[in-house]
């Protein structure tokens, strides 16, 4: 059995520590689980990443960003998730195609049927079969990542933290828009319930989708 | 006045040398000239440079690299050659969109639809007003362009010059087939009459267009 999460919300939603968390529970339970992150992966994706996270960029016109984040995607696609889903086993994905679609199409305001376009190519047939999305206020989130940057002293990856709030919260609004359009594949969670609360949420989904899978065969 | 020159051809077909040259010639009569390269140019670009020609990246998967050229193409017309064309002078860039039609064309065999209409996108509405294709057979092209390398030490570019002979083959044909297609713009030059021979021809192509676009005004 294999399956494809992805994990999606603003800056500061709290995906890194779910991500861990759900990784743990899958593990103890005995089932593979390989963590990966977009933009990100690969050595090649990581150094797309570089560029594209880093502050000093402040001249990157929202074209190249939105065709490095495709860049970055086909490769880590064909590095990373396409193998480790024919071995079998469950991807946990910080952000992918929607990230996308939010940031770049109602963030930057690139136009989304060229993004979407884009997306199908660099995805190369790869869908998740689930999106958690980790909602929360823009203003909330934006703060708790400047404090989680500040403190982890991450100065080289925050070129998007530096963004005003008004484009935090097209990218959010953007985000609600995809889980409305696909309430099957995208679940949204209150992240405002706090950790634990929001695991437990977390696992139950999961927990269903295991269920289903295994007796459907969701991607067997 | 302003102009776009942009010179393609196979590697070692002496592109380097016949920019310079033309850029001599004209600041000798007078005119502003910028000389830039695809991919690179501004900093960003010449990052994503980086990674595009590292012969370390063997696993480059060719969509990610159409989309790196891309990225880089996009932020190069936006950072350099559109302020420069709007103050006026004649740009000599170093391969450009018939570039990425010919290598990840013809040579990676992606869909040339989908590359022209990224090659639209990225470009921003700038086109080429001449193209001086610098034909040679592409196993002579090779030897030189392997030879240089070897000279300069230039071991962090080289990730082309690996490909098999097969793979230059089909890029040529590629370059060739653009030239036919477009025979106003793109004027095919055969490099094996010599560099003297080669820098009279483009001589003569260049002053033919000054004196039209002095006339005429092609991007005034």
């Amino acid at each position: 059995m294999s399956l494809f999460i992805t994990f999606e919300g603003v800056e500061g939603s709290g995906k890194t520590t779910q991500i861990q968390r759900l990784k743990k529970y899958l593990t103890r339970k005995g089932i593979p689980c390989k963590v990966t992150r977009e933009p990100g992966g690969p050595p090649i994706s990581e150094k797309i990443r570089k560029i594209l996270l880093d502050p000093d960029h402040r001249e990157m016109l929202p074209l190249s960003e939105l065709f490095l984040y495709e860049a970055s995607r086909a490769q880590h696609i064909k590095e990373v998730i396409k193998p480790f889903l024919k071995k079998g086993g469950v991807i946990l994905c910080d952000r992918f195609n929607d990230a996308t679609l939010a940031y770049q199409g109602y963030g930057r305001k690139i136009d989304c049927d060229l993004i979407q376009k884009l997306n199908r190519f660099s995805s190369q047939g790869i869908e998740p079969d689930l999106t958690l999305l980790l909602d929360c206020p823009s203003d909330l989130g934006l703060k708790r990542a400047l404090q989680r940057n500040r403190i982890s002293k991450n100065e080289k990856e925050g070129r998007f933290e530096r963004e005003k709030i008004q484009f935090h919260r097209r990218v959010r609004k953007g985000y609600l828009a995809i889980a409305k359009k696909e309430p099957r594949r995208v679940k949204v969670i209150d992240t405002r319930a706090g950790e634990e609360k929001v695991f437990e949420k977390i696992r139950e989904i999961v927990d269903d989708l295991l269920v289903r899978s295994s007796q459907f065969g969701v991607r067997s």
